[in-house]
């Protein structure tokens, strides 16, 4: 099995959805695997009183609302902000963590496919019924991925996930963690493959 | 007279000196001129009650002081974190605005100098003798230079310049403006090249 890129992500962090589009492929090619952890931001912004980038003063928000919009096009993907912003994810999340036991050759497809549509068009992003259709559209289970939402053991599974995201220094999204070293932010995929490339610098 | 990068920054700004080392050959590449622009971050961050990086909660600090120092190696520059840290800059920056009218031409090579120092070495990056030496050094003036720090024409032009920059939206440091599109951060610098090289995307 080749060594692991821990990757760290709210469905509704922008610059998550950056990363989410190319971090398969930039593992794939230093013959890595992506370990996807679904967390909710919510939580983890409250060790550092964090708040959502566009709820900050007008000044920045607006700065940032542009800054996702210029990102994504320099990244050549996709980028409407949705509205409402943000919404809490914990369905979303849960139907990610059933999905790494129920098919995890499928998680990054899906993180992929739903943040993609989430950010182009309006898209109920954590009703469960639209996550059904989500996962029923991949060739698998809706029912089962429906159920997962509501399922107290994928609610203490996406809990946990939280804590241990906190227990690790996390404070925000993407965090991508590779042989210990951990990197925010889409801005630095840049840092983190020359690592992947190098063995560290 | 070539079009203009307005470039913001603060002498103590970490990610600044970053952008310092290498803003003027990037503009020369593009046939552009540097606009430098010493402001003071202590009363920028006033506006958006902004703190500086090393004094949020230590877990955020911590990442941050990694942060510059891995960024710091990957643009191939030094970097050591100076004690105390932060520091106001105000005569440093005076200096700066002394030297726009004095030695225009060299202004770049101040900013880099001190910088490069303050991030390398045990430096007194605010002192008034030190500033003074630093000027001297560079074939320039040294004694008016250390009078400019006093001189309440060159205490006013930087409050200006804080104002101004409140004014234009700018929040952090390095800021750099080309024909009206703003771009906050070091990392944000494959961005600013490809605005200038494209004409905007």
């Amino acid at each position: 099995m080749s060594k692991r890129i821990e990757y760290w992500f709210d469905f509704v962090s922008p610059y998550a959805y950056l990363t989410t589009q190319v971090i398969e492929q930039l593992a794939k090619k230093y013959d890595r695997e992506v370990d996807w952890h679904p967390m909710l931001l919510g939580v983890v912004f409250k060790h550092t009183n964090s708040t959502p980038l566009t709820m900050r003063p007008p000044v920045m928000a607006d700065y940032h609302k542009h800054d996702m919009e210029r990102s994504a096009r320099f990244a050549g993907l996709p980028f409407v902000l949705p509205e409402p912003f943000p919404i809490n994810t914990q369905n979303t999340a849960r139907v990610c963590l059933w999905l790494k036991e129920a098919a995890p050759a499928q998680v990054g497809e899906f993180v992929r496919n739903v943040t993609r549509t989430y950010f182009s068009e309006p898209a109920a992003l954590n009703d469960i019924a639209w996550l059904g259709q989500q996962v029923k559209a991949m060739g698998l289970d809706g029912e089962a991925a429906m159920a997962a939402c509501e399922n107290p053991y994928y609610k203490d599974l996406l809990k946990s996930a939280c804590e241990e995201a906190v227990s690790k220094g996390i404070f925000g999204a993407p965090w991508l963690i590779v042989d210990g070293e951990a990197f925010w932010g889409n801005d630095r995929l840049p840092q983190l493959e020359k690592w992947l490339d190098s063995g560290g610098f």
